[in-house]
């Protein structure tokens, strides 16, 4: 086993904690992961993502395929020396990309072919393909490419592309075997709203091989309570020996949802894509830091908060840096949101750990919801993964 | 005094050395200040601009004055405690902005009027409003209101620049007579590209209680020349034992020449703007770090440098930053290229110091010189205003 999970307490609620063992460093769970499509945050140097507790990073494969491709990470010994990151980095597989994006694509039992929107040349992202780039990465954990579809597709589509996504498991499998390198991977539980699919992906994926298994399909389309729903239908199924990573997931509340329905990893893009647009998330609320009512403000960001711009600027100061939309004001807030989230998945962690979660969920869901006034303005799901960064 | 210039030696070039004394800390020059605009730099946290050396920097007072306005400053005690700097800071007057901002504006012997483009507001900057604005920024040293032109207009209207620059000189030490913050003030010789004039504008207010003296009205659209040329003018008729600052000026090449005229200070966007244009300054020479030659290269940006971006990265990380155009490769360029500024600061000062100022003259210009492939598209100078930060 590439990793190895550790599996520290089960809270009466079902929430975990434990530790994920892997080849570069041990990870406690639940984690959050945050979000470096490109090799690299769009504002943040590591060492600020490392002071701020992440231990363990996402890089999306699709865009590194495009840029700078695997020959720079094979030239380079791999995404750590390339980016200067002596952490953990789990790679996902291109395969949300691949149905998300809106490029020209045909998608075959082979794999998507496209073109790449850089220099227009032909590229496949197959499983076979996504391995290999994910090898070229050298990630710890590597996901399998699986087919992606809009949680409202009917039921035959589901099945028919939850059958593609159990045989493309199967070649990544096949493909990881012809070249031991040393990585994890993971399966992906698809099945969308369906629960049978659900129980029928868990039941085909968990016989294989696999170091742990994410529950693929969320978060695109359908009801929270549907989303909810399915991710307590697709941990009931899981090993509980085996790591459960809820892909694309999500705001501090969703996090706090999917911890008490047996979820141990998490990776968004929110924290710093909320930061770029001016919101500093608390635990007190979420804040719009550019509303005029913060101009003159000498208080911190978050009183509560050990993050350096918490320690150091003013609401007045950084109203002022995202009032001008300064660059500068979201590397700020992205810092702080990124901490945050640490401290979110730390809270959560001892109250499993003292069996006290359904009183720290109460108090937390309580604490952090959307403020009323922000509901609708605030909508981080609206982001395309274009500007992700 | 607000400030003591103590000139520590001539050398037989003209170049001087020597040391700038404000209340918050005292300053070696020649010197270099970056440029802040809105009370902060687009990419940069004061603790790097720090780390690379800088310990003056300037900030734009009709930025300042639209946006957050008089009033934050009054409430946070100045601009250093609102962005966090312990350094020195010199803002300008505004009347290069004036000047250069295509905003509707009339300008009458009163001072500008003209509208914010941010809220449409009615504004007024005059000499008397310009020093209460400085006033409210706290700033170590503040500039005059002067009236700047192109270096193209003819003789009549140069002059008539130049006088009203007089009387708005004279007018801006009695405003800050009326109320004494212990802050300094400098002058601004102006006189366009007409030798007499400049000589008339340096015995006009060398004769009136400045702590310093600028020149003003360059690298406003004439030539090299001319610039180097009007430089030489105004230093030989300004006294030996007042600081003297050429605004706006350079490119390291600029900075070398206007030091080889008996210059002091400068500041200057050109440092932080190629950066976020991804050209970085070495000691041998320009990069255009996007450039696909070095998508492999492992090498730092410029193994003579100490930042921690030449020690931490590679120039094939940064050409997949500044290719992807990811703001944190501006960022880390920015880093850079101000810790090369300071060091060519240095590098001129010592040369100075052991009287061999001419010889280093020499080597730096050789080696510091734009490449030939790069001179058409690295035109710092067509930076505009509005892009600043």
């Amino acid at each position: 086993m590439a990793v190895r999970f550790e599996l520290l307490t089960t809270d009466p609620t079902g929430a975990r904690a434990g530790i994920l063992h892997t080849r570069r460093g041990s990870f406690k769970t639940p984690m959050f992961m945050p979000v470096a499509t490109h090799a690299g945050f769009r504002h943040l140097a590591m060492e600020e993502v490392k002071e701020a507790g992440a231990s363990i990073l996402l890089a999306n494969t699709y865009h590194l395929m495009l840029r700078p491709g695997a020959e720079v990470f094979k030239r380079f010994g791999g995404i750590h020396p390339f980016m200067q990151w002596d952490g953990g980095v789990l790679t996902d597989s291109g395969g949300f990309q691949i149905f998300s994006l809106p490029e020209d694509r045909l998608i075959t039992e082979k794999g998507a072919h496209f073109r790449s929107f850089y220099d227009n040349s032909r590229q496949l992202l197959s499983p076979e393909s996504s391995i290999a780039m994910q090898q070229a990465i050298n990630s710890e954990i590597m996901m399998v490419l699986d087919v992606c579809i809009d949680s409202r597709t009917d039921e035959a589509g589901t099945r028919e592309a939850m059958e593609r996504t159990h045989r493309w498991a199967v070649r990544s499998l096949e493909a990881k075997a012809a070249r031991d390198t040393g990585q994890a991977m993971f399966g992906i539980v698809q099945g969308g709203v369906f629960p049978h699919l659900r129980d029928e992906s868990a039941a085909f994926l968990t016989k294989l091989p696999f170091d742990g298994f994410a529950i693929g399909g969320l978060a695109v389309g359908e009801t929270k309570v549907e989303r909810e729903s399915m991710t307590l239908r697709a941990t009931a199924s899981l090993p509980a020996d085996k790591p459960r990573y809820l892909m694309g997931v999500g705001t501090p509340t969703d996090l706090v949802e999917a911890v008490l329905r047996g979820v141990d990893m998490f990776d968004c893009i929110i924290p710093t894509k909320m930061a770029q647009q001016g919101y500093a998330y608390t635990f007190s609320g979420l804040i719009r830091i550019s509303r005029s009512v913060f101009r003159l403000s000498d208080e911190p960001l978050d009183a509560e908060c050990d993050c350096y711009v918490c320690k150091r600027y003013t609401r007045g100061y950084l109203q002022h840096l995202m009032r001008g939309k300064h660059h500068l004001g979201s590397r700020f807030l992205s810092v702080h949101n990124v901490r945050h989230y640490q401290k979110l998945m730390g809270r959560i962690r001892e109250g499993i750990l003292s069996g006290t979660y359904a009183q720290v969920y109460r108090e937390l869901k309580a604490a952090i919801a959307t403020p009323k006034d922000l509901k609708d303005e605030a909508n981080a799901r609206e982001v395309t993964l274009k500007e992700v960064g």
